[in-house]
């Protein structure tokens, strides 16, 4: 096991008409003036934007709205955010919606605090240091945005999509109702079940060795997701369901999984270019990209693959043949994920073979250079895994 | 499941050689005059407390130093901390040791910020609302209190073993070096087992329905804890086995693996009163009434009892006879801590029958009062457990 730091101080409130709080935890985590980041009309529709203005004001906590984020959220809005904040001196962002909307006020946090282009913290030009407190208050369980120090923006200028992390912008509190994710539609719903179970594989197939507190864990996530998805598919309204899936997106995603050992972060890669090109949901690109990724490195460790099979999919151990047990886990996952409805082709998505120079130029890998993890890749490398996508 | 909140603010530095760091720590989280509280001469012999020191005179903290506290950890220390406290203006406790340390510390934090008695808050007179911050160095991985808000202190006066909890004496910083636990004895390191393993399945029997992330999270400690127990014990210097069950042990108490259900803590009261009168130790105690609360509460809840037989222990369902499948998975957990060298009957921990009023009076249920939980107790219900573990 590797030596880590492990450090998440959200504090999560999680339950029915949890979103009532939120005037009150603004207030504790010293809000005064703030910025309501929100999405789309659908917030503003169900009532939930109006029940958080109204705990707002009794709570005495003076806000100014900034909507519209989309999406793939892109650098635009926060520029908009970073404007507002500095013109009316805000000290606070609450962020009402799902990953993108979380992503963009991290965003705007980050770069109130910053005299220079919030894009150097995207690029890696620079390291964020300090942010405005941020807070959530989650309606798709997906991104895990809400209890990580991550963020995900799009460039419009060339549709690049890039993340950054930083522990300033882990959110201070996020308010988690599943109630709230039950009107998701179910394509929606299964890009959110695709991106969880894929934070939690990206720390799964790693070198290091005698992690099996963290492997047990992250299985342990993959078999609840695997119980509870085909409920939420089959009945959106399940909310005991939405609940075990909406705690799972946090879990999978804090890191609480993945300490202590290296872990590979291409498959999401990968597919940024995707999304970031086609406009796709990053959830359904997933879902195309993962398994692809996984025929590609399987080889280069059969055991660990073979556990997958057999402890996540209950795959019976081929002891002759591991490799026959490995792929028959990676297929399980393949049909698990057609089964909620998610695409398993690049065409679904919008993409086609003569783009793939393109998305791996996009992914920006210079001459003779490699994307480390599980497996170290090359552009070639990261062609074959489009190819196997196609 | 139920509504929760869950907030673990705790920073974990993890690894090895990480105890060099806790200088820069106690400065980070505002430390500048500490206490700095241990147990007996292990921690000075082995050099810790020589790098411990080493550690704040480099970062100009200035400490004053109460060693001595002994496993189930008393209240006459916790006095004596409170006036170094008081009388050196402290601002914040630094505890090198295991969960007695870490309690005691705790007690001293809250004492600190109170005009009363510090026993108040065991004695459920009155609630913490305010402590001393406090920063830990584990040594034993068992009482997961390096993670949680809980604190068990023994009232010398009557040996009456009480707990109390608040999440203001959460420690702000936890230093988790595996290294540190390998010059455990074998016996010790079975108790610290117990400890873990206890703590998860006081969460893990629960009314609540629909809480199958928690479950799953549950059971992959347990797993893990199954698969890593044997090797540390066979080999005391296995780093990695040691630090698997050191992160194990604070995953099953910082309540990630309980949120959202209700507990059954009624296994750890029962054993109170035992490592309270008996001074056994807290774990064997445990090992001794655990199997016996399970086989007094099983048929409440058959299935449950299955689950953990089948999920945990491997064994086979058996469809025609379920609680056959529950039986055997007890016993599989009584036979595995028999395994790792924890005793099984009262006798072992220096009880005997006769005793059992005293014990069932110790724990001081009123006439046809009950103890809440997986299932109700009553007094006589508890005397039958001891009994079970005669």
């Amino acid at each position: 096991m590797n030596n880590f730091t492990f450090y998440s101080p959200t504090k999560f409130v999680f339950g029915k008409e949890t979103e009532n709080q939120v005037g009150d935890m603004v207030k504790e985590f010293g809000g005064t003036k703030i910025l309501l980041h929100f999405g789309g009309k659908s917030a503003e529709k169900s009532g939930l934007l109006g029940r958080v203005r109204e705990s707002l004001k009794m709570s005495n906590i003076h806000f100014v709205e900034l909507g519209g984020v989309q999406p793939n959220p892109l650098d635009d809005i926060v520029y908009d955010g970073i404007d507002l904040c500095k013109k009316n001196n805000l000290d606070f962002i609450l962020a009402v919606g799902g990953g993108s909307v979380i992503d963009s006020a991290k965003a705007i946090a980050m770069g109130v605090c910053y005299d220079g282009d919030f894009w150097d913290f995207y690029s890696g030009k620079a390291s964020p240091k300090k942010a405005l407190p941020v807070g959530t208050i989650l309606t798709i369980a997906a991104a895990g945005s809400e209890g990580s120090g991550d963020s995900v923006i799009t460039k419009k200028d060339g549709m690049l999509k890039r993340g950054t992390g930083s522990e300033c912008i882990r959110p201070r509190f996020s308010i988690l109702n599943p109630a709230l994710t039950q009107t998701l539609p179910a394509y929606q719903t299964a890009c959110g079940i695709t991106d969880i179970m894929a934070h939690v594989c990206e720390r799964y197939f790693t070198n290091t060795k005698n992690v099996e507190t963290t492997d047990r864990l992250c299985e342990a996530v993959l078999l609840a997701m695997i119980n509870e998805s085909p409920k939420v598919i089959a009945n959106p309204n399940d909310y005991e369901a939405r609940a075990n899936i909406m705690w799972a997106g946090m879990v999978a995603h804090n890191n609480i999984v993945g300490v202590g050992r290296d872990q590979d972060w291409n498959s999401h890669g990968i597919e940024h270019e995707l999304s970031g090109l086609y406009d796709c949901a990053h959830g359904a690109g997933l879902a195309v990209i993962m398994p692809a990724w996984m025929k590609f490195v399987m080889k280069h460790d059969i055991m660990r693959f073979a556990q997958f099979a057999v402890r996540v999919w209950g795959c019976k151990m081929d002891f002759s043949n591991p490799e026959k047990t490995a792929r028959e886990g990676i297929e399980s996952f393949r049909n698990f994920l057609n089964s909620i409805g998610m695409p398993a082709t690049l065409a679904e998505v919008g993409g086609n073979e003569k783009d793939i120079p393109i998305l791996v130029k996009k992914f920006g890998l210079k001459e003779g250079e490699t994307t480390g993890g599980f497996v170290h890749l090359t552009s070639n490398d990261i062609a074959e895994i489009y190819k196997l996508a196609l």
